[in-house]
């Protein structure tokens, strides 16, 4: 590892394709050559189907293709300006727009040949390119997210979703990360309020503390937490789980020390003032959180996953059929290149 | 009518102060001494109270005292540069940051006034500083907000709350106005999926259809609708109600011949391709939409009340009893000046 650390000095990321008939092929291959200079990319994926789309991307792009047998060595055959693929090839090829369930034992092979080998230190961060769920679901795998998955195999008993994008405040009061953590993800809104207890804030807000400090090093990370109700509940006139849940959660964790603040009401947790402030807003669930991250970053957000053994980023958009099927180069790889950037920084640190 | 209107050709708006222990005084009689040119304003309240303010926020502030009786002639008082208050005292002066039950029966003649005097022409629009609810209901008065109380007086169905901001794009893609509507207003969240129903989606759109053409002169509005749950519902993966409620009540309204469309994921409907479409987005809750439109406007969005016969606006924050309590000088006038010139703006359309 040491050895392997003086000949590479940039972090090795692995890259999942994702689904194969979405944009993710695409936004991976041309992110990775993007950033060919400053990380080490391993594509993760079907190398003809690469291959394919490379002279539409840039006629440059040479693949140096490896195996799963090659991991082990992967450092050795990472060089600045190279893109190495692991070839795990597709069941058939499949047409951009239209998903296959045939392709669905591939991709999370993609996905595991990178858990492994990231577990094992091979590779020091994982970047996923966007899956669709219904592909795998239709194969007859239950499939209910990236996050989950990786959740299970990696035995973690909670994760935490985190996305974190650059805004420019045209204020100028603040540019930066503006990270937005949830404390429930993929719940339809009528199973949000039964989700959100004492116990699983507590072990959210400690997740997320532990996880800025060790992947983010803020030393002491200030995090500001919405309320569930609108106007934070306005002192139980809407709604009681601020008193009854939230606040008591929040001072607790204050007691031991955390600069955990709240619960404010959502629709002026995103003004200057907190936007100074906070390293990190908490808000209760993902649609009081994510429109303003993906308005204040155009899209150009990352999701990583906190609580797990390894570093993982993602983008923060769908499979974009829609896009794929007009084919290649029209897609928007913002967030992808972040997401590799993300995972690159917090490799560093 | 004809006559006034050619002796002031100015729109007169109606500025209620609002909980005067708030910021409400302030802002209202800063907003309007700036806008003194721009509109004729009538502040409505307590004299005494903001002859006390005048002199910190601008020495050559002059008040013309009025009374009710003045207010059939009122349009013969307004001149380019006065500000006109129409006095009904306090029951006892206040002391900022501090409300004060017995204020609460003047609050509501304030609004009293406005709404009568705009139901008879003599107004052409209400503008509102914020109310605190707590101090009138701790006076024994059943009161749940400015919207609802205007709906109740002015015997209006059903209203709908609109906040409108105006917004540069650092894109450059599109600068204008952002306009989120809502389904729901001041709920709990557990209870926000039982009041969207089809009858509750198809009346809040018409009303919010009519409106965007008779008031915003816009003349085929078109609307982009989220769903209820996160991504949409995804299918019915996360929620039924896109599937049961809104798709078809979109569809139905699409028959009639409205530019209506969606349901699409909240999280990524304010990106650029939909704010380059969208006259209005329609949200179906608080948390869902404010957060953004406030983010993207930086606290200065407009409050606007569709659905009632009369024109009101009104600041998107609340009284701000902290700021209040540091004295004179310290609160943001500019939701209460857009909130001002929104109201004018509607008159002239």
């Amino acid at each position: 590892m040491t050895e392997d650390f003086l000949m590479s000095p940039l972090p090795v990321i692995a890259i999942t394709l994702g689904e194969p008939a979405g944009i993710g092929p695409e936004i991976a291959l041309k992110a990775a050559w993007k950033l060919r200079h400053d990380v080490y990319p391993v594509l993760i994926g079907d190398s003809l189907l690469l291959e394919k789309l490379a002279p539409d991307i840039d006629p440059e792009i040479k693949l140096h293709h490896a195996t799963r047998e090659d991991i082990p060595h992967i450092r050795s055959l990472c060089h600045p300006g190279t893109l190495v693929i692991i070839d795990r090839p597709l069941a058939q090829p499949v047409k951009p727009g239209y998903p296959d369930p045939a392709s669905a034992t591939a991709i999370l092979s993609w996905l595991d040949i990178a858990i492994e080998g990231t577990i094992k230190k091979h590779f020091d961060a994982i970047a996923t390119a966007p899956v669709q769920k219904s592909t795998i679901n239709a194969a007859g795998i239950a499939f209910t997210g990236h996050t989950e998955y990786l959740a299970e195999k990696l035995q973690a008993d909670q994760v935490v979703m985190l996305l974190a994008g650059h805004i420019d405040s045209p204020t100028g009061l603040k540019s930066g990360s503006l990270r937005v953590a949830l404390a429930t993800t993929h719940l339809p809104l009528k199973d949000i309020p039964d989700a959100i207890t004492q116990a699983s804030l507590m072990r959210t807000l400690r997740i997320l503390h532990q996880e800025l400090q060790e992947k983010f090093r803020i030393l002491q990370p200030r995090i500001l937490v919405s309320g569930l109700n609108p106007h934070a509940g306005e002192n139980g006139y809407l709604g009681m789980e601020e008193i009854e849940i939230i606040t008591p959660v929040i001072q607790s964790l204050q007691q031991q020390g955390m600069k955990i603040e709240g619960p404010f009401p959502a629709d002026t947790l995103f003004l200057p003032h907190y936007l100074d402030q906070a390293d990190c807003f908490f808000v209760m669930y993902h649609d009081q959180g994510l429109p303003v991250l993906k308005y204040a970053t155009f899209g150009h957000g990352v999701n990583v996953t906190l609580g797990l053994p390894v570093i993982r980023t993602s983008v923060d958009h769908g499979t974009a059929l829609d896009i794929a099927v007009q084919g290649t180069g029209r897609a928007d790889d913002g967030s992808m290149i972040e997401a590799i950037r993300l995972a690159a920084d917090m490799v560093s640190r």
